[in-house]
């Protein structure tokens, strides 16, 4: 039987991706004088990428890769007002409201009934900090966690550090990379629920993928009936 | 008796606020045809404080800051490379070595004979993990904890959650302000070792150290034979 139903937060409980999407029109626009959008947008990602293993996940992150392109997009001098604007993004970023997906509220409502709830969050610890103490939904969990990577050898550790049986332990995420492979790995249970903002970097390839034995859902609302019934075909 | 021994890391355990003010040096001589050094240095003391709200603590916050500083220091427009540069900067901060100061390993083996050790290092996450994977002395510990501020509210949560009574915890660090006075408000014991290059806002003001109970040793080399005095006057 399962006991422990750790969530994902970000683009699972609440939107995320949406921020960095408007983020990145955003610098596209300000830098539109020196490059094409599409050109701002593909450098962006590139940096982004390759400036995790420097500086990990999140705005902060996310921001140094802005001024990064931006000092590439320009030929030779930029403007001190185009930084500055890019500098105003990351505070707006850091400061937005957090806006819950559609169903997360009910579904930690009807769920904590049953189980202890976990929130196992990847990034930065004050950034995500600073989003679960405005979320409204922290009471429902029993355990919070932020970790600057979820891997396999993290989830053990995490399991490890809770007392928790993986058998008795299922993971609700977003993200195949990041909430349902690492699971699987280990012998765990995983919902799978797409999010089509999920960012590039966390959708793994095909081959990875194959043969991973989780289950999908459409959206949040249909956990507690899911629960139901994998109580039934385990009992 | 005492039973858990916990240590601050950033100058207390190894260097950290060396590499603040190099950086700093650097960033006012990148500057330098803009603006006096100390103009400079100034000014990204200022919105360096008045950033944390926004970012927290960590080098990513502290390159911000520093990108917002050159964009203050210029008129009107700045040099790409400048901007690269101090992007470098940060580059080099995140991936320096971890100089542990004079005494922490000798100290840590001592210890960790006779008590449980934790470490709980106030931070950026990805940053502050990285330092603690490379710094060689990260087995020393039963406990490592990276906390986004320490507060006694922090410090309390901390004690709940690995179900440690206060009268066997101690608390060591450079910190008054993060390390030793929010530990005195919960009527724990905190040793003070004070590190010349402690960074100002982790100094508070003489009216809030009035009156603390805590004790002072010169550096951490001390700390075993403080611990041996301590068990026999509480013995």
């Amino acid at each position: 039987m399962i006991e422990i139903i750790a969530f994902d937060a970000d683009d699972t409980l609440w939107e995320n991706e949406s921020l960095y999407h408007r983020a990145k029109d955003e610098v596209a626009r300000i830098l539109s004088p020196f490059r094409e959008p599409d050109w701002v947008k593909r450098k962006l990602d590139e940096i982004e990428i390759s400036n995790l293993q420097f500086y990990g996940y999140g705005i902060k992150s996310f921001t140094l890769s802005m001024i990064e392109t931006a000092a590439e997009a320009v030929d030779g001098t930029i403007e001190a007002h185009t930084i500055s604007a890019i500098l105003e993004i990351a505070k707006r970023m850091m400061s937005a409201d957090v806006e819950l997906l559609d169903h997360s509220e009910q579904t930690l409502v009807h769920l904590s009934s049953d189980y202890e709830l976990m929130l196992v969050t990847k990034g930065d610890l004050y950034e995500q900090q600073r989003k679960i103490a405005r979320s409204g939904i922290d009471h429902y969990f029993n355990v919070i966690e932020v970790v600057a990577e979820k891997t396999t050898a993290g989830y053990l550790d995490l399991l490890k550090k809770h007392h928790i049986e993986v058998e008795r332990f299922l993971m609700v995420g977003n993200s195949l990379r990041s909430d349902i492979l690492p699971i699987v790995a280990i012998g765990g249970r995983a919902v799978y629920i797409p999010n089509e903002k999920t960012w590039f970097h966390e959708v793994p390839g095909q081959e990875e993928i194959e043969g991973a034995d989780y289950d999908e859902l459409e959206h949040l609302g249909q956990l507690p009936e899911y629960m139901a019934a994998l109580e039934r075909a385990l009992d």
